[in-house]
């Protein structure tokens, strides 16, 4: 069969959109199911002719997606939410989604073992869905505030105002939960340029997946997102969909998996600071324009197409080693390593070296 | 597979819940997976050794439902709420129940489009997670407010009080939707009895499924449940949950279909009275022990197993004919009718003919 994927404009290269879409590719592909993505425009034409008695949605925004889900339900199309809401928004939508509520329960316990009960919510972001349900779960729990919520929202929308803001009063906590590991991993570099240290003064956990979470020197405890697993069912949900007329909406949950690294164990610190961001701003407002931001992705990119090896390497060329002593420590040629470098850079999307090392350098000294 | 099913002691005889069954038995056949009816101490038992990934849950009540889903999430059995609640209850829980949020939304938009815009929602059980998203869904509709909402509970927990209850206001509505038809069936009988004409003073319609909603000489315009379907889709969640485990948890919501009955169109009323009830109380408060529920449901057993020519058959001695006269109108003979009346006889449970024509008259008559 075929399935829709009607498309926010530039979502479907946002990191986990982009995984969303890798994981239904997969599934498609498996079951010899075609996948069409669609901007909303093009599905209303095609629709008018053939209409799918359902169309998953794929977007960033809480906005855009809300606009789509009842554009489609109009035309008698039901919406299927991808990574979406778990919250009934919308009168007709089904929904596939990480179990955040769950994942943000088990974060609240874990720290709360550790007598780490004075909990804030980092970097939340009232146009996301998915930070809605966490904010959600965190409020419902016992000794939880609306005041120990720190939105990702305001005047400028810059993650390192948000970072600043929580700064100000981080000494009344003892851990706090990142919304996302983008966030997690900027708090992380400015907290511990203040000082603060990390684990031993503030436990620092997140929901994640991004490879700069565990490529950096201090791994982030997190609770682990399997995007690809909630593109694979949202194929399988629209297969359910087509085929049982007697079903009016379903929702599926993914479960997140409590990964534990350095920044809530108690180990010895090394502190570091985040470079100045010299980026120019991509435009207005938006988590993903974001300069602070776009830079954790811009790492994320060249970190997720690198293996052991390209890491090794630029960590080795970060301290500030030549080729020729990579090539010893490594055991690897120097053609082998300029091979390398290429490669990255042409990933990065940069030009030079240079810049590619200057992105890397504060996550991965 | 087996697919377990826990049973809260009584509650597979139920009307809605043997329908779930019903239909859980026939998708398990069509599976060749096996199907075990247990209490929660026998599940428990079998668990400790044999430990399955969901185990589905079966009954009437809200409290029940919470303490066998808190019971199966603690030793690590994710539940399946067969008919349950939509909103969040309990933290590990998967659910596949009638979509009652939209099918509320439909009724009240029909109602809307005849202008019929004083509404109340009638006998709604605090103990019922169904009704209480037929409530939810009420209040959040554009003018339905809390005094709108009759609750079917208090000192004796009886229908026909909850009838008497009403009736003092009715004049303040022009409709009303009944929690379910067997509340709908009783009101009808009392309002008719006091001179309020329906649909002519007050549109009436119901969320159900029984036979005498539609036997009786009013039919009941309703929000039609497919309950074998909610039994369909719990084999097939129970199935999916084992498979996948990745997945948390699932909701599978179910159409209503929305049936257009005489309680609702304009026609000329015939006035009838609902019969004294002499059953004796089948023990303390609950919607299943009520009088005048009971007779609903003894109503409803003898009328789902009737045909045609069974029906017929009852309205004829209701009117006093003999059986040598229903012979010809029938076009049967009196042999026939003898061992038409002797099945249905042995399908109420009662001794006599008469004992069944008592319960009955009042539906068919």
């Amino acid at each position: 069969m075929q399935i829709s994927i009607v498309c926010q404009p530039g979502a479907d290269a946002t990191h986990w959109c982009a995984l969303y879409l890798k994981g239904a590719r997969a599934e498609a592909k498996r079951k010899g199911d075609t996948l069409a993505l669609l901007s909303l425009d093009d599905a209303l034409a095609r629709f008018r002719t053939e209409k799918p008695t359902c169309a998953a949605i794929l977007s960033t925004s809480r906005a855009w997606t809300a606009n789509a889900a009842d554009t489609l339900s109009a035309v008698g199309v039901e919406p299927v939410i991808i990574g979406g809401a778990s919250r009934d928004n919308y009168r007709h939508a089904s929904y596939v989604y990480m179990d955040y509520r769950e994942a943000t329960y088990q974060l609240i316990e874990y720290l709360r073992r550790y007598e780490r009960g004075r909990i804030a919510l980092f970097a939340v972001s009232t146009d996301s869905a998915t930070d809605m349900i966490k904010k959600d779960a965190f409020l419902s729990y016992d000794r939880c505030r609306e005041r120990d919520v720190f939105y990702y929202t305001g005047a400028d929308g810059l993650m390192n105002a948000t970072c600043k803001k929580f700064l100000e009063v981080c000494r009344n906590y003892d851990a706090v939960i990142c919304a996302n590991d983008a966030g997690a991993v900027i708090l992380m570099h400015q907290l511990t340029a203040a000082g603060v240290r990390i684990p031993e003064d503030l436990f620092l956990c997140t929901f994640g997946d991004m490879a700069i979470s565990t490529c950096g020197s201090k791994s982030l405890t997190m609770a682990r997102l399997n995007c690809p697993e909630i593109g694979k069912q949202t194929v399988a949900m629209c297969r359910l969909l087509t085929a049982s007329e007697n079903i009016s909406g379903i929702s599926t949950k993914i479960r997140c998996e409590l990964i534990i690294g350095d920044t809530t164990a108690s180990l010895p610190i090394v502190e570091k600071t985040l470079g100045t961001v010299h980026l120019p701003s991509a435009g207005a407002g938006g988590f993903h324009n974001d300069p602070s931001v776009s830079r954790i992705f811009q790492a994320e990119k060249i970190l997720s197409a690198c293996d052991a090896i390209d890491i090794d390497l630029l960590k080795l060329i970060i301290k500030g080693y030549r080729y020729f002593d990579i090539a010893e420590i490594l055991h690897v040629s120097e053609s082998t390593i300029k091979y390398r470098l290429k490669r990255i850079i042409s990933i990065s999307g940069f030009e030079t070296r240079d810049e590619v090392i200057d992105v890397m350098k504060v996550f991965l000294s």
